[in-house]
């Protein structure tokens, strides 16, 4: 099974034969895989050898390890069409996976020179931020936290239905979105961040900044959303024109 | 200056001034930001509040601290629209930064089932792999491992000129790109990675792969990109249809 005079490492072969196998549905995501001294036995190596083979594994994303536990086959990521710009709730309406969306915050306060920027307003200007800790499938996958300008938003910081917000903004407010400028980095955690999406302070996530514009290309939202790396992927369709 | 009676905590409140500084052009990048005892001082806080203060603009990517030598403001993130999904040279041809391409890694290898399945070839089919780390201005960004099927390139394991590789596959080949699918991911990089490109273990990354089709929409590439978090962001223009 494994070719010793080939100049690819054991390691990598093993990895390789053992996702081999993920693909053809021999685990389902969730399943343990053998513990690591019955894989060394079977592929005749060491229990070092099997641990590097299931490390690259893990960092692939096609395995979970946890301590004590052993490696289990991972579950597929989320998967968001970059292009779909509208709301978690409505991207997910149509799948099985069900949207739960808990606010953290919802209160007036004042911009700072950041966000004043961002929503072309003055410095200290009223703004009502909303903070929302989305869930899919009961699971904590984003954090994002949305900055309004008040004075186009009355009662904003005392509404309900603050979960589906861009449905609330058109029925609300009569507000259409006709674009957005999004900017997406790959950074740490906050630990406040890292503790209410359940992840590690070192765990990757996706950093994503967007700046929400009406018809009049006046804007209407700026939206910072701290997304697990480790549960999420962004999908892009690109195009030669 | 700060408001001590203010419920947003102190840390806060300087990170903010320290910020609107940095934004008002009080130092350029790369410049150091006074030490922690003269802020601590400035500001009458302890030297822990201002550490607290510096740790949240190096989180938000404002400024970079390394030890033993304090804060420095840091050079803004290289940007690149999302939606240009053509070379890294051809996007940077236009700015004054310095675009340079080192190959690591050219030559004919067999496909395993990962590249086999995006390249819609049999696995163990040959391929030519083609690795190269880019650089913008001397600094190393990105590790580009390339994966194209052997038959489609005859002589492309020995060729000249992989640096601007999709040039070449219009030029030498006749290929040329009609779409390609893209996927996102936020990672930590593999300790190989880590050090080609310069940065810590646990430094997060973007981990992009992508699968370009000709015009009959045949896969003619796949390629995985790793591109370092603290110097790249993507930039994406959403409008509604």
């Amino acid at each position: 099974m494994l070719d010793p005079t080939s100049p690819i490492p054991l390691y990598y072969q093993i990895s390789t034969a053992i996702l081999d196998q993920i693909l053809e549905g021999k685990w389902r995501a969730g399943e343990l895989l053998p513990p690591e001294s019955q894989l060394a036995a079977e592929y005749q190596v060491s229990r070092a050898t099997i641990r590097r083979a299931l490390a690259r594994l893990q960092r692939d994303g096609w395995v979970s390890t946890r301590k004590g536990k052993g490696s289990m086959v991972a579950k597929p990521k989320i998967e968001q069409d970059l292009m779909r710009f509208y709301s978690l709730a409505r991207s997910f309406g149509k799948t099985t996976q069900r949207v739960y969306s808990k606010t953290l915050r919802q209160e007036e306060t004042s911009a700072n020179s950041i966000i004043a920027k961002h929503l072309g307003v003055r410095t200290k200007e009223p703004i009502v931020v909303i903070e929302r800790l989305r869930h899919v499938d009961k699971e904590p996958i984003m954090l994002e936290t949305s900055y309004l300008p008040s004075v186009l938003y009355p009662g904003l910081a005392n509404a309900e239905n603050v979960e589906a917000l861009y449905d609330l903004m058109e029925t609300g407010y009569g507000i259409h979105i006709a674009r957005a400028e999004e900017f997406l980095q790959a950074v740490k955690p906050s630990s406040r961040e890292a503790s209410y999406l359940g992840i590690a302070k070192e765990a990757p996530v996706f950093l994503v900044e967007r700046i929400s514009f009406d018809l009049q290309d006046q804007a209407m939202e700026f939206r910072r959303s701290v997304i697990r790396g480790d549960r999420f992927r962004y999908k892009v369709e690109l195009r030669q024109n």
